[in-house]
């Protein structure tokens, strides 16, 4: 383990003034100890989707980990004029205390069930509030958006090429981290490739070609320094009429007396489906049936399946700015709501109500089930209160919150408890996973347990979010209270 | 200057693979003293403006002056395989060596000609491109998009509320900085704030107000807190029900007898034209003319021109996730281009010719000039190759290469050159400037230089990029022996 092999920043400072000047606040009312909860869910799937894959916590572990204000902090905070000294002193040997239940990373994830939940008091839970949902919600965003671009590429490898429009360096970095969770085959980031193991691919741009004084030269060098990886990219000056021919004469003339062969041809730019069908034709004609293609160039989940239902010849997909800035809907609203406050030792829900039905938040401590029929598939997901026991061995009612008139049961079913805590009196509890098991994870539950109607493109079906009996009758009874106040 | 007030981090393996496949090659090749020439620059405006702000520069300064590999780094790449030990070796020393010229930060930019320019030994060249492109491309685009809100607000305060809907925590650092430049009058992201000196503000969340009993008891103690700061957030139960008449009571019950006034007011939801006219008239009447009205909620220069229009009642707007990821049009895309490499002491051009006319690159070491009518206003901008003097005390010929068969002069005016030399054989020889004096360039340009026309959001006049006669004839010339091969 290198110096370089983790983010050595400290993130503390990563966070909005308000969640400082409640601290403050609530500090000044002697309010340290006292306990909320808070959850962080989101309540719409990116690009109309039917899922998300929930991405980020290793990181949201590591920063709670190392979470604390050096004395330069302090200092900041001093020079703004706002906090009590005493504050500024508790500040100065602050740790987060508290615990913190999550989805296992990789996690598919659907609108408005808490994927992460802060059990902490008061001053911890507000002041992690803002670099949980940073981190959250950004690999979320490219997790989703990857899984989408690799589905259809069908079965085709997706790299991400995306570093240079990244929003700067962490959004390249943990960007290529979460596109691999999301199912991409590796990147072209070394930073992402040396800090996550992530694996790492490129080999040259226009400039080495138009570094050279003509094309052939530049591949025939090319093939000398790397005959065992030589990928050629072929559209400098014009991929048929010249980077081809200089491509199979490079493999026929520099490979082939070395005993090697051309590995393949990268195309990035032009009509990617007619030009792809010309190289292969081209290639295949010259005996280099082996040579693979790459396409890159302002790729995304709608190009790749266009351009494959035209029948384009494409063994890899190269995809940079599309995927890396999820262009298509760059923000993943993933929020942090307050739903109970502990009040002698209980805690007490709270709720926030809004004039738009679906900002109503689902109060309480409570535990998110995924519910799986016999044959492995998940058929909803249930919120039930947290000290709620659910039995599933015989028939189970339960209300669906958008029809709760109708009389329903799941049958034959088993439940699983999707929140495990990772965080105990601010110490991790949950041991770590490598990213080729959260990929793998990611792609067993695509695979087996979500429905090939969520997984659809176009108006996929909407998960069930169903809840126990209890619960609703819970969520139901404190919105009538507001109600008459 | 504490430990936090710089990124300490170490950036250099910030880039893609095959920059190191390269430069393996050239390395292989001897050429590791042959200087190249890179142009950086963009094809298209986003969100179909006139014109872009180029920001970014100073942490591209600073990545570059840091730049080297740890023995760590270099045992990560002899883990791929790919790279001879000499190459490795030389990496081990490895300090940019080379020169780089840039527009000053805060410049305003147009498509199409060179914003920073590397000349340098291939490798030195080759190695920077990523971190180059991804600090300019993020920065610029934030800068950008933040003046656009910027102007819609029409001289009310617009601030940065986006950090947790930002692409991890430098897009939220970074872009808070790059914010700033663009004329937010501050940001919500501490870190930001501390590592940059930008003003930060913030009250309170609406779990301030879910916390206590009720949402006049969580307001009078946030104004015992901060009476001389009280922003009251009043819409966590119904804004002109409960949240206003709340605001009013804690300013005549609590503020005022303490000889305080309420600072102002906060709305995140609901229609933020109908009820900032109505909360208006209610603070009003109350009394409270001097309480402010910030409102927060998916703003962006749509929306903000839109409410204005509609005579909402609003002094400060805060900006989250459509600022922090520039949601319209989330990439920038600015390109690394090589445009000419030494042979014999001297640069030969190289241009990269293409099927789409707008993909070809302006070949050669070269000038921008920006030029300046009699009254101040930049009329043009003029490419000329870089040992050329221009004259403009005598009527000046130039080519406009979309009508390069007009006979077109400047007349009285005078020639600025754009590019100055910020980074001499490795180091820093450009002084830095502060983000105030970035961000008062930004607004002297917009409000002396730049055309309203070019201003406009809808349909702007287009920027004329200019060329001298000889340097036009040079790319023509190139072009027809490229085309003659």
């Amino acid at each position: 383990m290198g110096i370089t092999q983790s983010d050595s920043r400290n993130l503390s400072m990563m966070m909005d003034l308000y969640e400082l000047t409640m601290a403050n606040g609530y500090f000044r009312e002697g309010d340290t100890q006292k306990r909320a909860v808070f959850d962080v869910f989101y309540r719409r799937n990116p690009d109309g989707a039917g899922f998300a894959i929930f991405a980020g916590l290793e990181q949201v572990i590591e920063y709670i980990e190392n979470m604390h204000f050096s004395s330069y902090d302090i200092e900041y905070f001093k020079s703004l004029g706002l906090f009590d000294d005493g504050f500024l002193r508790y500040l100065s040997e602050f740790k987060f205390s508290g615990d913190i239940y999550a989805f296992p990373e990789g996690t598919v994830m659907y609108p408005n069930e808490p994927v992460l939940t802060v059990v902490a008091p008061i001053i911890d839970a507000q002041l992690v509030e803002t670099a949980i949902l940073a981190q959250i919600n950004h690999q979320s965003l490219i997790a989703t958006k990857t899984q989408r671009i690799v589905r259809a590429a069908r079965g085709r490898a997706v790299s991400d090429f995306g570093a240079r429009r990244a929003h700067n360096m962490d959004a390249a970095v943990y960007g290529a981290r979460a596109a691999y969770i999301g199912g991409a085959a590796g990147t072209a980031t070394v930073l992402a490739g040396e800090r996550f193991h992530i694996p790492v691919g490129g080999t040259m741009a226009h400039s080495w070609v138009m570094f050279y004084k003509d094309e052939f030269e530049a591949f025939k060098k090319y093939a000398e320094t790397y005959p065992d990886d030589t990928v050629l990219l072929i559209d400098t000056y014009d991929a048929l009429r010249s980077g081809i021919p200089n491509a199979i004469r490079t493999a026929h003339e520099i490979l082939e007396p070395m005993g090697k062969r051309l590995k393949g041809v990268r195309l990035d730019s032009g009509d990617l489906a007619y030009l792809t069908k010309r190289m292969r034709v081209m290639l295949d004609e010259a005996g280099l049936e082996d040579c693979k293609i790459t396409v890159s160039n302002s790729l995304d989940e709608k190009t790749i399946h266009s351009i494959i239902s035209q029948g384009a010849c494409i063994d890899n997909f190269g995809v940079g700015e599309r995927l890396i800035t999820a262009k298509s809907d760059p923000v993943f609203g993933a929020v942090y709501k307050i739903s109970a406050v502990e009040e002698n030792g209980a805690f007490s829900p709270r709720i926030k109500v809004s004039e738009t039905v679906e900002k109503i938040t689902n109060p309480g401590l409570k535990k998110v089930y995924r519910i799986y029929s016999d044959n492995g598939h998940a058929v909803a997901d249930l919120i039930t209160g947290y000290d709620e026991t659910i039995d599933m061995s015989a028939p189970y009612a339960y209300i669906d919150p958008e029809r709760p008139w109708e009389n329903r049961h799941f049958r034959g079913c088993t439940a699983k408890n999707l929140q495990t805590c990772v965080i105990k009196e601010g110490k991790r509890v949950s041991g770590t996973r490598s990213l080729q098991e959260l990929q793998s994870y990611v792609k067993s539950q695509l695979a087996n347990e979500i429905w090939d109607e969520e997984q659809r493109f176009e108006n996929p079906h909407k998960h069930y979010l169903d809840m126990s009996p209890g619960y609703y009758k819970m969520k139901m009874d404190l919105l009538h209270s507001f109600e008459m106040e």
